[in-house]
């Protein structure tokens, strides 16, 4: 849900106290499209919606999050006041542009892996390509959202969300410690996931109740050792197995067929473009 | 300056209530560093240290905004409370790294400019790289900051910070009238640019005393003849021109070299890739 | 982690603009104790001191959150300056008494159910009590650490903290596809429960892969051949089974020998009276 | 009033950034009723309005603040959008739960004063039962209203509505440059109220002109001499007399019948359990 | 008390993204003092001092609110560092310019109304002259401060303050049912005006028990014949009278005269000049 | 552009908690006219407006900003519950009558300098009346807006506004150095101003290419010698010479003939009385 103190955070840092531009003009009444230049996915439509709204301009939305959109294609058209949409456009074209970015590269990560894993794996089994928290500070939320609709997986939002047990914990306390100690503080609606340097640390994790494993930094080969050692112990059901690390567009497919669950990367957040989007007034 | 409160609703987003991650080692002191592993320009410095302040942890700071850092090179030495430091960390990171991000992204067109302008251009006078305000929606003065430590021209914060006398304003009161319109709502305190989309627009508009004309999508060829029309008439050094749309890395040069004042593309800001930055805590 | 705008807000419902009861006194330095008057559980130390300290009070807590305290015993030494021990007063008292409230009417829930099953379950495993959403406006996360502090499960912080697939959703998507769909939308990082209302339900939400059912309103019986029949189906370990609905003081014992891993009930936030605590001012 | 950041925050705490479990199921119309499960007064029905309101779902408010209502009595009827209405449901249920549950607890302890008045006292005056500060921290106005709805008295919202000279500012400062130094500071529309341990102080606190006296826990004898000293003075007429400390259901009607004009205390808002009330969408 | 939040809220106002003119010169630490350019009445002190603690400026404070100041005096000697100094300057000056004026406005008028009283009025009695609520929206709680400094009476913070009953109530609902339905609805701890505009009502208001009586827009004479008459049925200790509208400086002596208890003027707040306060750097 | 927690946080000052005296009378639909007692020129319609939305009160707004209203002109003619009209009453009378107090006080300097400049300047030329950064502690924008309704210019809304270069300054850095140092620092799209103290000062400042030079504490004379020997070097037309310092209404006609550009006092918004407005509701 979207709050109007977050849009009025957003509509202050563009406008300021004076902004003489929008108000040059007599206020009117005017149509306006808001149209992709570029192909893409359609990501960020929940908060332009959102800002139009609080600046109450009509608006018909002609894509639903998630949609692919060829260039040219429009994505809302618009009747309203002048000025107000004069002071919503460049807010609402920022995150169309760079929320649409974010969809559009996730879906590339994402393409690679089905394609990869449709072609190699036994099973036939698709990874997840998950985000991180590497995000841009005060809009986590919507990039998060950007990477679902793109196909991915947001990850956790916050350090709420789940616990993670890292090389940090287990070393001071040693990883029966560490688990029982989270599992202590944690609610049971909670996973808890542990970082794991090597086969033996992941089987332990495993084998004492962790819901999730990260292979950390692990080749492809080294996680299907894992894969394959916990089959072999009859751990494999019990846990999803995340790998992060070193992975890039490049090396993607080994990952996309080493029979892991979950593959986080910074990149389908940090590493996006933006896509060109417009908006035209009408002349009339 | 930065306020308590804009630290508050970014170190919100990614703690929320219950960050069992950050609490589930007893709190301790201990030392850390901030060290880039990629070469970069370095930016964030300021955020970085207000989150540092806010969190009571106490830090050396090894580089300057704007500073070239190698792979590596240290940014923080740390040394504070160990639940503080986990709680901080990835904030702080996700700003240096975005940020720095930009600066060194900036860098690099202010580096094309000044090495065309050198060999070309026979005034030697370097045109600025100048951001927009596509910038990523909540951090604005954060990436505008960057692209100063970049090398570059942060351009408008909002739209509050001067008048943009658009084609839209000109077709409906025309320019003289708009311009007088925008003389009369507006502090003497502030420019007014006005953009121009043919020759003739553009020596009306230094006529008629705009501070700035945005050559608005012009060929550099388009441009050196604006540059020759102005000089003809004496009304060179009375304006600041700016050139803005189709400019990319590919065709950066000929603009350098083209007479423009400003040069204004928002690739500077939403086209950089995060540089890689890290947190060590010390094993002792 | 506590933030000081959470601070300011209390503080200021408190004092408005105009606390002349508190400045009436000239400013001096004093010494106090903050102590309890009843036999409790111990809990809102965190947000204690962090009013404490916004006040710039000095203090030495005496007890740690979910510490057992007889009645007399002091949980803070206090000594700073008298005006702003004045304004910090009633504010620290009041989230102690209502967390400590909370945190003692939690354990006895608590020792009922761990008593129960010690003496008849023969798995000797112990339910959790567990909170609910039903918590007051405001200070959910203060009373949700509450609830772990007496030795409760806070449960979810917020609807965001996990899927709940309800009967509606059932009703009108089907089970299967509203898990399909519930696992489209949600994070590997989150747990996803289902509400089951027959025992046939219950089994079919293990078997498509719920972490957690949910049994709503049975009866400890009904609890028992869910439970048999879950693990004559191999699925008992798979899950996580949660009882919530006409649960009370009088029949807790019941369903704490039933087979269930989570007992959840408003009452241990909704029901707890104040514990009262008293801050005495040194004389002299 | 009500403001529409207060709702935002209460509303943030209870959705977060990705609550699926609403919007899993299409947004659709629908119908609902809010309805109370036990007999009680009703209270927050102006807060109810405001969340609903701010989520636009459409009511038919059934009962006004203060009416009683049977198990089975609806308070609200509802229409609007399905979301809407499930990330409405908690937040509302909470407040009219927790409200409406102090108002029929301080309707409990009106009617004892009412009944023994009605019986013992000579004069047929009743005392009103009012709160205190000890409230819950963020929703201070909301419980005092409750207690209107209930019949009893809020008493100060806050520090700042009224100055009471405590025995510790009378043992610094003495009683009468106390009451002298709260007048100078105090504006002429703010009463002033002085603590009294003794029948002497009492009449002393009268003389020189207090507004309200405080008979700090005394018993209903020591207040009846009190109030026949006052008489025997001629003071009685000029100041109200509020009893508090160690008064409970059990002793309630003998203060009821001391001749006091308000008991204070803090059991009608920090004892009081929750309403059950719930919310049914309509099946079609 | 002061919050933070409300000192971030007033810096922003005035230093925005980007303020170079601050930290155009290297941060240094620099002596400084703030001194008075006029004689006045001082008020603005615990405000200036919140601000720079919050910017961490050591400083010495020389005056006291409501100690007069001659030209040339000092209120604080400054110690800190330089770009802090130059961005608390003018918010720091802003403050204490407009409350010092208002204090300074206030003491003539009290002074006026002290000399009068003391000539002519033969108890010797001296009304209090009070601010109204026509305040400077956003810092009312500091000019009624400044009002208090300058010897003053703040007078209602704000609506929640004390009941006021107007012509308006009395013509719809009566004056009887009015009070009565007022006396409900409100605490015992605030008091009740009732506004009267002619003798009859006075004396019915009083009689009622009002706790204070607004003597609309009457003549001295008028409240002559009030006072006398409250006198005459044995009321006039019992409430407080109030008269305001159309009072000014040239006839306010007949005013204080009159047998009132408070004089209420909206000039006090908005009619005072500012006063000229600098800040002037140590050179060295 | 004016946001929904502006509005909120002026309206809680005035109203807190409790109105009672708002809603002592059961709501009910009335018209209401707000008019003007004075002569006087309007302004703070925009924020008037904005109260009367959140307010959900329906009015015809029936003058425009800068307009004169003669005593007994209407501004608003409004129709709403009469709860919402009690509420916003006084906070939107607040408004309307400070700041149309600073337009009519602007106005009066206005028209001076305008008389003044007809008369006596050879060119006709009428500098600006402009405020400065001396107002009111968070109504800056509003206090400037009504500079600018009165005729006059707002100046600088904030320290990132423009680039002042003072003697401090140039004391430490020297001109030319602290002139390139923030030309650096700033974006080209902001004016940097310069201020001297003398005439050499005022030359200089105007060939290295400043954009404004302040003429601080010049008498018309001094300024006189400057314009001349600007004139004579061919500087004139390249800057724009602020007045300050030492102005009043008593000596402004002759800074109006001496050939500046702006006159900037701080009298315009700190020594402006409010202009009486009133409402009534209608009697029916």
């Amino acid at each position: 849900m979207i709050l109007q103190k977050e849009i009025e955070l957003f509509l202050e840092e563009d406008l300021r106290e004076d902004d003489v531009s929008c108000t040059l003009v007599k206020s009117q009444n005017v149509s306006a499209v808001i149209f992709v230049k570029e192909d893409c996915i359609v990501s960020g439509l929940e908060i332009a919606s959102a800002i139009l709204d609080y600046m109450k301009i009509g608006y018909e939305q002609k894509k639903m999050p998630g949609d692919f959109a060829k260039a040219g294609d429009v994505l809302y058209e618009l009747n309203g006041d002048s000025v107000s949409i004069l002071r919503a456009e460049r807010l609402v074209l920022n995150f169309l542009s760079h929320l649409s970015g974010i969809a559009t590269n996730t879906a590339d990560y994402v393409k690679i892996v089905k394609e990869a894993a449709g072609e190699k794996s036994e099973s036939g089994k698709v990874p997840k390509i998950a985000a991180t928290r590497k995000t841009t500070p005060g809009i986590r939320k919507f990039e998060k959202k950007a990477v679902l609709d793109g196909g991915g997986d947001p990850h956790r939002q916050s350090l709420s969300d789940m616990v993670m047990i890292k090389d940090n914990h287990i070393e001071i306390m040693g990883l029966e410690q560490a688990f029982s100690e989270a599992k202590r503080q944690t609610s049971f609606s909670k996973k808890i996931e542990i970082e794991a340097d090597t086969k033996e640390q992941a089987v332990r994790a495993a084998e004492i109740g962790a819901d999730i494993i990260l292979l950390d930094n692990m080749s492809p080969q080294q996680i299907r050792e894992v894969v394959a050692l916990m089959e072999q112990k009859d751990l494999r059901n019990r846990v999803l197995l995340e790998a992060s690390g070193g992975i890039r567009k490049e090396n993607l497919k080994e990952y996309a067929t080493s029979g892991i669950d979950v593959i986080s990367l910074s990149a389908v957040t940090n590493a996006a473009d933006w896509i060109d989007v417009g908006l035209d007034i009408a002349n009339k």
